[in-house]
């Protein structure tokens, strides 16, 4: 076995402190990663104080935008040498033989996909850990290939804020023309802007700050929505092609649904803890659509990182030692941060 | 002007009685048609009831399901002559101008669509009225064909009922090896049984009426599911590829979005009162997506009756005496209708 350190939760209520546990040794289809870097994410936070499904497991070792460096590989890997840069993302696992795995879309599958933590590793007792620490071990098929030319912390949150902004833009096929409203300039909304610019529409973000604009147009934003203005969101009935609603505060879907012209769709990522409600008058007008993605699959996550390269796309981020990862919550509750802190593990 | 006899609702208390009204005299690309029957919809109800917007107008005729025969047309009318069958739906006008319109898709006009009844004849102070009358004048465009073949009593009902289960079911690509499921055994979930079943797929009928099993099959369906049973809920959780949603009560989304496979559809038709509460983990699960729909426009109508007459489809109806109206009514609140009341003009 491999001694690893760490950070972890070891209940619901206290800080986060150092912790040591053992890792399995890679088998032959495993590759062993020194961590360089771990993104810290919304859902880190939720999970660590047992808010989503009160079943959190502990002690946790949360984390799953991760980039590193690999130590060794199991024979049988093909994709990875010793040196070369990795990353893991939202999934260590899944069933491998349903339709979706069959598809690479491990995200949707039918027994249901392995978190990186906060569960257990697919089949056994042991409890799955994440990224706040030294090292993982982690099957060939979902560790990823990353560029040298790109900042390995800025990646890092491109594993999960990333791919769940991509792939529901992809999905909906946002290209040239495209007019996309992205909700929320959060993780998740700041990489949705860059990535819906990349494609070449036209993009509004929609938000209730005012002083979000100025930074939305940096990052690529045509326009800026004032969503507690009503003159300006009447002005924007019916505009939208896309609506990419990354918001996790509770909120009806009537409001953005308005804003969707013939045909358009609102993609949901984000997960509020209480359901939303939608009105069937606003979706028959123009046959709106609502859509709701889940991260996305090995093959198109591998897709998203290489069209980052290619692009020279990455999240803007705030690095911080792991001894700050107790501050850097009670910031990230204030909306403090622009726009992903991102733990440095050599400060292990 | 031409004198009309119809029954028209005076306010939102008292029953329907008869009255006599003026149309206009036909213009250059108007049709005149002798209504022949007009089905009875539940929005009818609604509308005379005054329990949708609080707009209603009185007096008011209700009926947008009207098949009649032409009486004289418009020296500008190319598609129809005297003596003809025709038939005018859920509206008269719309703008004309607007991208929807220039695509036939007048439901979604841009302006708004100009009802067949409860509003006023675009860009007048004149009410229009439908088809609880002996006769309509309607702009050419706005009237569509119907074959001999079919019993026209029973086509009456494809004008709303028919081409609101039709067009969502087409936008869906509903076909040969699609799982279909129909909420609702209604008037217009027994149109999407037939529709779906004729298109080739694998119907399922969901309901929380046992007693709706045999008449589900007998218009088509392959299963019944009973939505009040937790263990059939469970035996069809991710099943369906399409779910045509024909609920007008009030009722949450979650529990039928639950029963859809990956990137599976569910088709919203029906309108409740109160707006519906959808589960957004249950919305990215899957990568599942909700989609309104609103009756057709003017070509998806045409070809819906084309069809129908390719493949002998009509509306279970019960034809009833003009007099009959209120008790009709009275019937529908019960659900005491097998699936359509269908008006006999000549009774007026």
């Amino acid at each position: 076995m491999i001694t690893t350190n760490a950070y972890a939760a070891f209940n619901q209520k206290d800080p986060l402190g150092p912790f040591q546990f053992e890792r399995r040794n890679p088998g032959p289809s495993d590759v062993h990663i020194e961590i360089l870097y771990c993104g810290v994410c919304h859902s880190d936070l939720h999970q660590v104080r047992n808010e989503w499904n009160g079943l959190s497991i502990y002690p946790m070792v949360p984390g799953h935008e991760i980039v590193g460096k690999v130590l060794s590989v199991g024979s049988e890997v093909k994709k990875f040498k010793k040196g070369d840069l990795a990353a893991v993302g939202v999934m260590i696992d899944s069933c491998r033989t349903c339709k979706p795995c069959h598809q690479q879309m491990e995200q949707y599958c039918v027994e249901g996909m392995t978190g990186t933590y906060n569960t257990y590793e697919r089949g056994t007792k042991t409890i799955a850990q994440g990224g706040y620490s030294a090292d993982i071990v982690t099957d060939e098929r979902y560790v990823y290939q990353i560029s040298k030319k790109l900042d390995p912390a800025a990646v890092a949150p491109l594993l999960c804020a990333g791919i769940t902004t991509y792939s529901p833009l992809r999905f909906a096929k946002v290209g040239k023309g495209t007019k996309v409203g992205v909700v929320g300039l959060g993780g998740l909304g700041h990489m949705g802007v860059k990535f819906a610019a990349s494609f070449g529409a036209e993009v509004t973000l929609i938000s209730t700050t005012p002083s979000k604009q100025k930074d939305a147009e940096r990052l690529g934003a045509h326009h800026f929505l004032l969503s507690t203005d009503p003159a300006q969101m009447t002005k924007f009935d019916s505009y939208f092609d896309v609506i990419l609603n990354t918001i996790s505060a509770n909120h009806d879907y009537e409001k953005y649904l308005n804003l969707l012209d013939l045909e358009g769709k609102m993609m949901v990522v984000g997960l509020p803890s209480e359901d939303p409600k939608i009105s069937p008058f606003s979706l028959i007008k123009n046959r709106r659509t609502v859509t709701g993605s889940m991260i996305g699959g090995t093959r198109e996550t591998q897709e998203m990182l290489d069209y980052c390269a290619e692009k020279n796309i990455v999240a803007d981020v705030e690095v911080i030692p792991v001894q700050k990862i107790n501050e850097a919550y009670e910031r990230m509750v204030r909306n403090d941060v622009r726009y992903r802190f991102v733990i440095d593990l050599k400060t292990l």
